[in-house]
């Protein structure tokens, strides 16, 4: 493994796409995978693109890497797409995209269904995040359907986050409804050529006038057309503008210290689960307290009382 | 809190009100309460709702509520509602809604907003199941809207789940997009008066033919109109034949087994939780630990094992 890392660190395209199936996977080694790269992160500037599915998300992030590209940024990608075990695998239009941009070595697009597990899909996301970041990558781009507590988490881990709106029906209303409005830094409102832009635009700037919690940064609103390109350079000042009011304000730093804190705590609380899941799987009295609350001999309380003081203090108490 | 509780029991809806809010603000006493409402829970049959924002979900389920009033039975209502800090507390709709059965006893409607944490929304919402079954309803349902992971967990305290569906463009395409087809033990295609519906219902079922893993339940699709009330009765027969289903293969206590015994586990995780976050709180080695992550000077991981042993085994190790 070490020889992987070795070439990993050398650039080597074909390391960083073995490196992310291991953290995928979550292979034995994924641990140790993390903790090298660890040392090697916080270089990458993240950027979150999350909307309601059609709001034209892919194009948009396809046109920004152009953007980038011209500039000689090199970029990450990451796609999540939640598919359902119904269709399984990524879309498509994924794969059309990565054959796009297959012989430039300064984009690297990933795209990640969501392999059954949701609740793990923020985690190997964050991770991706990292190794993409840890490869050299100056930005590193996320992609997300911005519909649910897996993709505001996957959020988190985004210094900008740009909320991608279409002037469809009743569109700014459902997100809102998702709770997505509260963590745009930008808001794009893209198909700006179809008629209704401009209202969307206004709705999300009369948002904007009642949001009472501004401190320092009020979110811009760019119309923008993945189709044509129209408004791209804009949106890209734009997150450029944000990334400079963070760093002016030492916000980013703060911000990335936090995130490094609770990534540790989430950490403990999955190697917590690991020991419990453990000690629960063998048949003894840990096992017992559970047949008992399933019986309804005891209430789930009590017996969480027991588990935990078991597992902390050990079989014979303090 | 006694006296609450007696009331309760008695039947007095203002104590289940009382009770509720308890639970919403996770009042100190709401592990007393829980714990005394245990032993009535598992009466009442669980049925959720779920589906896109606009897909008549609200009036469906008044018009079930309606049908099951009709036949003597009494119902609780959960809606739950993800509204965003932007617009803040329940919908005028439910506030109406709630009017409409103020004056009948067997129905008790209760709107549930996230006020902030997405992440608590489940847990809160499985209490007030909790609270409303103990209580003594024959049915009740939770109406949320199927866009997230919170949404999918709190589904998982339904018995029977009903995944409802417009003729809408893209719709049925979307809900596979959110994760939520699999959850599905019913089918509603609601607003059946529309063009396009017969057609939404073709592609539902020609995705269950190619869904490999039914195990002895094949989700009926339902065509219905919150609007007519056309497809109600049938709607709720559907269910019923579900719920039969589960009970003549012994899954409905299985299913309730299971769930009690992940709640458990749930809440020894919740107590874990806390506390950790006590300690980390106060200033001390498990502070240090994560300051020195947050300073590269360590890895997230190894500081994560330091802060486990030490909850765990306390600070002179074992």
């Amino acid at each position: 493994m070490q020889d992987l890392i070795d070439r990993f660190k050398a650039g080597e395209t074909r390391a960083l796409a073995r490196l992310i199936s291991m953290l995928e996977n979550e292979d034995p080694q994924h641990e140790e995978i993390l903790k090298q790269l660890f040392y090697r992160t916080g270089q990458a500037y993240v950027v979150g693109f999350t909307g309601s599915p059609g709001a034209g998300k892919s194009s948009l992030v396809d046109q920004v890497i152009k953007h980038l590209r011209k500039e000689g940024q090199t970029v990450g990608v990451i796609a999540v797409d939640p598919t359902s075990p119904f269709t399984g695998g990524a879309l498509l239009g994924d794969r059309i995209r990565m054959q796009e941009h297959a012989l430039d070595k300064g984009v690297f697009i990933r795209s990640m269904g969501t392999r059954g597990s949701l609740g793990g899909l923020a985690k190997t996301t964050k991770d991706v995040v990292k190794a993409m970041d840890a490869f050299g990558f100056n930005w590193v781009i996320i992609e997300t359907v911005g519909v649910g507590q897996a993709e505001l988490d996957i959020m988190h881990v985004a210094d900008t986050t740009v909320v991608v709106l279409t002037p469809g029906a009743g569109d700014a209303i459902q997100t809102i409804k998702a709770g997505i409005m509260e963590i745009a830094d930008v808001f794009a409102v893209n198909k700006c050529d179809l008629p209704g832009a401009d209202k969307v635009a206004a709705e999300v700037e009369i948002m904007l006038d009642q949001q009472c919690d501004q401190v320092g940064w009020r979110p811009p609103v760019k119309l923008v057309s993945s189709l044509t390109g129209q408004g791209i350079a804009d949106l890209v000042a734009a997150i450029k503008t944000h990334r400079q009011h963070l760093e002016d304000n030492s916000l980013l730093s703060l911000k990335r210290r936090e995130r490094i804190r609770s990534e540790a705590l989430e950490i403990v609380n999955y190697k917590w689960q690991q020991k419990i899941l453990k000690q629960i799987n063998i048949p003894g009295r840990l096992n017992d307290q559970l047949e008992r609350v399933m019986n309804k001999e005891i209430d789930p309380y009590t017996a969480a009382d027991f588990i935990l003081d078991y597992v902390v203090s050990g079989p014979t108490g303090k």
